[in-house]
């Protein structure tokens, strides 16, 4: 059954779920600021809008997934309007990475217009948008959710009900949390393992098979030692996620120790200049540190 | 081809390894220094030797797994003298997790009585060691590991050389900086998930799947869940390690600020009475510091 | 000469500074939310006004130490409605510890009606809101500062002009990361100290003399010794600051390594239950994870 | 009353403080690993020995103040062989600051050879020692607390009894971990500060008044405001003091969260290189990873 979505947004992460949208058979509509970036979405079958309110005029399901909060409260209240040029009777699916405050304002604003409204951020970066192989984490009525479902499928090997409104990305970040951790570990470790004589390949040998092993040691470990930091997932957004962790361990009063301490890895490391290369860049501040010399 | 082994130690990893070494049809013959724990063993085929002397005496490889570098101090240098019964042409395999520098003083002495020797720590604990599933990391010679992997690969799942002496506990070392690391991020994570009113068994569910998934969530949570902090490898040990690793650190002078942080985390919780409980006890200093209240 | 006066909101703070004012001659009008609390600057000569409206309709320079930025955002623009109350040519002189972004929204508003305004934030506490003794730091216009110091010195042992507007509570959070760097010190050397067999009373003696002596170690240690936790400066607000702090760092994105540990163990003290009791109760979270036992 | 005293080892402490123990009257014999470093010794009054053996010989009161616990063990057990030297009667004074259990460790010794022992290491640093200006923090016998006094007096602002052998070491790490913590919190503080635009001659001016100030705020201060690293006291022995300090907490067990973070720090500072020179370099470090861009 095709559904007609409308696609707002179109970076990284909207170029591989419309593709794959569009694969299914559904009729997407897209927008994005920069009306150029779509043309490639456009050959594989998707109509371009010149604006958000033509965009959403006749879609059953609106979605996107942009870079924080700020652009999210843009294309919604601000700039783009979106509240405005929504009707009752529509769904729209945010899965941007939010500070759940957000999502809540989100909610009620669409809550007011009739409009039904999941909160679904998503796990995975560039390759996993592309082939449909993200992990998303939903908030909102289950009903709701229920109906979504068959969409979120063609985006993800596996979705998770996490309960009311914001449980979405309340869930998010707290994996986030989980991801950031694991990266300064393997930071803490090679930069150890390098300075201990250790072959890196060897080490990365180990961590891909005992229990602490983890697919995200594999996949940045190869590209630490490849020193390929091409950009998957900017390190300047892993700071604005670090930061929204902060912020919601600060709304619940839980001291997170080592997550802090790592945030501020973090903030130094995007302070070397490193913003815009991928996440895993943050290690290179961790090898400084140790003056650890890289040969590559 | 049946090879005379000296297992020294009973506890609960010798009882595991010593097992699958019985099960392989080599002749072990065991030393403990409350002799009263081999007896399980002597049941399934080991003979026992009453000092360990005895038990080296016709030994061609000569293993120990014990608890911290003054177990192997004593066990060595002290008072089980093992320096003194070894002779030219034996075998030692240490597989104790310790600082390398103890490991390079074993390797000293033993050298000097022309006895080979390899440092071969292990991952995994009580169920690994049991199902010949740990994953072991060796230094040493070349050769002389290929000469005793047919044996470690009785005990392992993966066996990994990783260089010259030293270099397997240097490994080791490394590689429970990132055990720690992801039970401290498992402990904040959940922590700020129950507060946020996630449910933790769905939580888990998306820690089971994403790309940052890790099996020490697996087991370390469904433990969580159900309270059971009974004891695989207790907490005290991890503290032992945590101090370990520290150390190295310091002697490499390599800064790892969250690992640092977890240190002082697992302190704390060994001060609340749980260093005989298992090491993801730690966890509840976590709640606890969260004000986290746990049903169960 | 004598300045009209209006003093908004009486607390620990208030009624310390009120009592200063009064004492130089100035004429004072006072308001709070709960009327009863301005009885006792009454009786020292100051009038009292039942609204915001009526306490500023004739003041000179209008005057606020509240307890955060809510509550400022509640006078001025919420509740209270000052905004609406205040004309051109008065001065307005925020005392309160909140955000330089609060401070700059808070100019700009007082600038659009022709009101002059500083922002002054204080050290200090009870004991020297009392004396005349806190320190103050400014921001705004040079001769606004110039005009209103005369006042200020009344209240204060030293005032400092920082710059521009909101370079006063810049620098207010500068100096309290300063404070609870020193309580965490303190702290962690007691709890050092005491485990180690030392006599806390001589460890006081010797941070009272060295060149990293502080006269907030010979207060707090002493009340440390007297388990005396009456409050000056309640828990719940240095968290409050803690916070403040921990949002200026990112918003700079300046790494705060010390002070962001710290922040984590000023939660976890909150969440014990002592929020009400003086700043220094964060201490006893760092003698309990140490296992200390404290006699008194 | 002249003292015969030998001191042992001539660098930047001894410098300054056999100085003063010539001034007062006393007859001092000298001995340094590299004899040309007494020479401004014995011109003013010293007599320099060739060997320990000899300094030593006559000595009613034998002092050293070394680098570290490698050096003392090195002076003591190693090649300076002072245990075989000293006999019944004397007086030994350990000024070093060294962990407990190598106090410990000496005292043992000296008490079997009939040698009377003291451990009073100081704070304070090159210009301290040359003014006598030092604090001293002493363990041992009171009675020969009470016996050293006089000469102890001679180099010291204040001179401070702690209790038993050991109790001087104890309090000095003590003392150094609140050293380090301030040192921190001043670079941090600092760092803020300029990224906020605030004048840091200001700001100092702020932390020179409050009653969290302290005098080494001043003293780095001025010398990070000039840009003045040369050594008073190098880095490296600050890095040194760190490990000790972390070591003392782990017999403990005592978490200590933002120092260990501060450790952390040290540890990166050195590995830019700047181990000789002042302590207060590693603040260079928390300024870099700000991206906070120094003019001078």
């Amino acid at each position: 059954m095709t559904t007609k979505i409308a696609y707002l947004g179109i970076g990284i992460m909207g170029r591989g779920m419309v593709g794959n949208l569009l694969k299914a058979g559904h009729a997407v509509m897209v927008w994005n600021r920069t009306p150029e970036r779509c043309a490639p979405l456009v050959e594989k079958g998707a109509t371009q809008a010149d604006s958000v309110a033509a965009a959403v005029a006749d879609a059953e399901v609106i979605m996107y997934c942009l870079s924080d909060d700020a652009a999210v409260e843009d294309l919604v209240f601000g700039d783009g309007d979106l509240i405005s040029a929504v009707k009752a009777g529509q769904i729209v699916v945010d899965m941007t990475t939010i500070h759940p405050d957000t999502t809540r304002k989100e909610a009620a604003a669409y809550a007011e217009k009739g409009v039904r409204f999941l909160d679904a951020p998503v796990f995975g970066s560039k390759n996993e948008a592309a082939n449909g192989g993200l992990w998303i984490v939903v908030g909102g009525e289950r009903a709701l959710y229920d109906e979504v479902l068959p969409i979120l499928e063609l985006l993800s090997e596996t979705t998770h009900y996490m309960g009311e409104t914001a449980k979405g990305t309340s869930m998010k970040l707290v994996g986030n949390l989980v991801v950031a951790s694991q990266l300064e570990a393997l930071g803490e470790a090679m930069a150890m393992a390098t300075k201990a004589g250790l072959d890196p390949v060897d080490v990365l040998g180990v961590l891909h098979v005992t229990d602490f092993k983890s697919p995200i040691f594999d996949g940045v470990g190869a590209a630490l030692i490849e020193r390929d930091f091409s950009t998957h997932f900017a390190l300047k957004l892993m700071l604005k996620d670090a930061n929204l962790i902060a912020r919601f361990a600060q709304d619940l009063n839980v001291p997170i120790p080592a997550s802090a301490a790592t945030r501020e890895v973090i903030k130094a490391a995007v302070n070397q200049g490193w913003g815009e290369e991928n996440a895993s860049a943050f290690i290179k501040h961790l090898e400084n540190q140790a003056g650890v010399i890289v040969k590559k």
